[in-house]
């Protein structure tokens, strides 16, 4: 291996030629690096300095230890495309109805001649949907009860087992008989909701944020007040606690706050541990009830299952609302919301709104997961989601105007980019749809007028067509 | 065939003769009498004098012609046990919490050393569910799309078709695309109060009616009025205005009305045509929307298919609400709103809850509606309910005290009995579920404090065990 010799010591150029390897591309986000000994060995340099070197691109930000697997290249894209800036704290909002442009963008789905950049569906090719019809076909014959009777108001226990085994792994321990099944994680953020936050109360959220929490947050009769979110940190702590101050103050206080600390939609961040705790430490000080939503915790780049906020001390009142619409099949609508002692409001809730989730889907997850082979299929998802996001980033910081931001993601599969000022991405999305290219303008991302000139756009799967499209989408933009 | 001989006409005589043919049970309700030239021929008398005694019959309620088929036995009791009388209009409430109830009674329904006489599940046998197992199979296979995609917010539009085809033998001509499919009824009447009903709104009811009714109310945000309600003829047109007049006066006009014209639960009587039509014109007289659950509708004794409120004149922005958990599978949670002009509103409200139905359950059941089959098993249902529920009310009849009185149902397939005074129906509630026997008590039917001395049974299977059941509930009442 060519060393460059210069006045740095000798992990500092260790460090520079690796980071140049990254750069070229050699090793790619997601990719591992050779192990300490091997580098020891071929860089001739001792196994200190390897670690050195390491931890030296680990400060830098571009390479990230695994517990017994060794470094690997974090999410990093060139130069050119900064991450846009923070956004600003902005007013409270009683309403949110973007169903004319949601209508728009779901008739264009159902187009087979649109490239389908706009809903955030997952890759339909790496789905185990082939296993889980198998599975649907032993199921349905295995238990006729499934069909012939209403199943448990708060879901088949055989499925609650298996989620909290998973949320044991993302670091909470909890009870099957804490959590509700749910038909997708929008109805577990609706149940939420109205079991955490008396009607008319006001409830906080990142923002921009998915476009269901604000209407989640509307349809259960409650209000949202949107807090300045970092795009690589999160939710800006500070913010949120002066706006629970001047709640307070006001004699109406946040009572709830709905958060993805996990690669929030649009986003993609990853808060840090230390940030999540202040979060829980702050929602308690002044008695905001958390919910987390997290949807995309298992689809990190890096990070293979990031903690959730229940984990950490004093978040046992934290409500946690997920489900498999973004990692096994978004067709059975199955989520879950774990509750603790809100529990029995939550069974209540849900039984008054539509008795019990289906059974026969919620069977054949508590089988294919409880069967194995589902981390493995989950390795492999994050991995080729990290790379065709990564290929997407190349391709926007490649076509799209100079000053063009976008988000670096630490997990999903969206990406969200400002467009240079002045450009409009309503208008974007419009010419875009007429040339058969759905991308969610960042309208829906917010219940105020803000992100006029941001876009949205699902990189969940990489091709010549994905590509041509982005090609074109740059075309636009330059006029 | 004996003529009984005496000073009554012919005609009046040949009555008599078969009334007494249907009091012995040899011709039992359901069953199609002797055609008019089988009973001319049989009893010797004219063509016209068979037909003067059928229509003395129909005219004193006893038997009911179909058209093309002849005359068939009707729902009756013995005299004994007497209809109880119609409910007293009551005041109006904001609040409906029965979950402690209800938990209890879905923790005893999960046990097996309990006859279930208390959720009105239909019966498994009866249920279709080994040939929706094989379809299950099948479209898991054809249709990965089911899995790997979210569905239409509607629903899918196979579904729908079958729909809109058996919503037109109810007498309403309506399209697929002004139809919601839903989790279930319950969800269904959610959302549709949702679309119809200004939070805070009034929302005049059925008394007593199904819990599900006033938990959607409460937990959409609006307020009950309970309405007094006939066994036999169902909401009391005459209290509705009384009340839609003092709610005008009073500033807090009734915004909305649920009804069942259709074999409500859980009195199961079937409004005429005539009050149906009153009531849609009442309805528009004075802004009420109207929602009908139709749930039932398919499950009628005597009339194969009676008609729906939308197929009135004036009818158009009636809400109609059903599912296939009572007729085909509760397991599948899929239920319907057709919406009318307020379809996107639905639709709105559908996809900011929970998204969309899950696909698999519709397309199995479109496939099921579409390849035949499902009239002549809607038939036999019909037959065996009927039979179950007069069973029922003949031991019911037989071993409850004296002054126990009892609906007449003419489809589903509940009874509620009202226990002779002083009777209290919540201690035979508990009583009887220490002893192994699940019924639901009469507070579950109101918000109010009423029907403290009612039970709702659930008929639709009758066995030895079920017989048994019965007895000793009858055993309890006589202490």
């Amino acid at each position: 291996m060519a060393m460059v010799v210069d006045s740095l010591r000798l992990y500092e150029r260790l460090a520079a030629t690796v980071r140049g390897q990254i750069e070229t591309r050699t090793f790619r986000p997601g990719d591992r690096l050779p192990s300490v000994r091997e580098l020891s060995r071929s860089s001739g340099v001792s196994v200190s300095t390897v670690l050195d070197a390491y931890r030296l691109l680990e400060d830098q930000g571009l390479i990230r230890p695994r517990p017994q697997s060794g470094y690997y290249v974090r999410a990093t894209f060139s130069p050119r495309a900064a991450e846009p800036s923070r956004s600003a704290p902005l007013a409270m909002t009683v309403d949110f109805d973007r169903s004319e442009l949601q209508e728009a963008m779901l008739r264009a789905m159902g187009r087979e001649d649109v490239v389908q950049l706009g809903f955030a569906l997952p890759d339909p090719d790496l789905l185990p949907h082939e296993r889980l019809a198998r599975l649907t076909s032993r199921v349905a014959r295995e238990h006729p009860e499934a069909s012939y009777g209403y199943g448990p108001v708060s879901g088949h226990r055989a499925l609650r087992e298996q989620i909290a085994q998973r949320t044991f792994v993302a670091g909470a321990a909890v009870s099957p008989d804490e959590m509700v099944i749910t038909s997708g994680c929008q109805e577990a953020l609706s149940l939420a909701l109205q079991s955490a936050v008396p009607r008319g109360g006001v409830v906080a959220v990142e923002s921009p944020c998915h476009a269901g929490i604000l209407q989640a947050i509307y349809q259960s009769g409650l209000r949202s007040l949107e807090i300045a979110t970092s795009t690589r940190d999160g939710i800006c702590i500070e913010a949120l606690e002066e706006a629970a101050l001047n709640g307070i103050a006001a004699g109406d206080p946040i009572l709830g706050c709905v958060v993805s600390p996990n690669f929030q939609n649009p986003l993609g961040f990853l808060m840090s541990d230390a940030d999540k705790q202040r979060l829980v430490d702050l929602s308690r000080r002044y008695g905001m009830t958390l919910i987390e939503d997290d949807i995309y915790g298992d689809l990190g780049y890096e990070v293979e299952r990031p903690r959730v906020l229940r984990s950490f001390e004093g978040g046992e009142d934290v409500l946690l609302c997920s489900s498999f619409s973004k990692t096994l099949a978004p067709g059975y609508r199955i989520g879950w919301c774990i509750a603790g002692r809100r529990h029995a409001d939550l069974r209540r809730l849900k039984y008054g709104l539509n008795v019990s989730a289906p059974s026969l889907p919620q069977l054949v997850i508590a089988e294919f997961l409880s069967n194995g082979g589902y981390d493995q299929y989950l390795r492999r998802a994050r991995k080729a989601y990290a790379a065709s996001v990564h290929r997407m980033g190349d391709a926007i910081a490649r076509v799209f105007p100079a000053g063009t931001r976008m988000t670096q993601p630490q997990g999903s599969f969206v990406l969200w980019v400002e467009l240079p000022s002045g450009a409009d991405a309503t208008r974007l999305y419009g010419e875009a749809l007429s040339r058969g290219i759905l991308l969610a303008p960042g309208r829906l991302f917010s219940a105020q007028d803000g992100y006029g000139s941001c876009v949205r756009l699902t990189a969940s799967q990489w091709s010549s067509k994905v590509d041509e499209a982005v090609t074109a989408l740059g075309k636009m933009l330059r006029g």
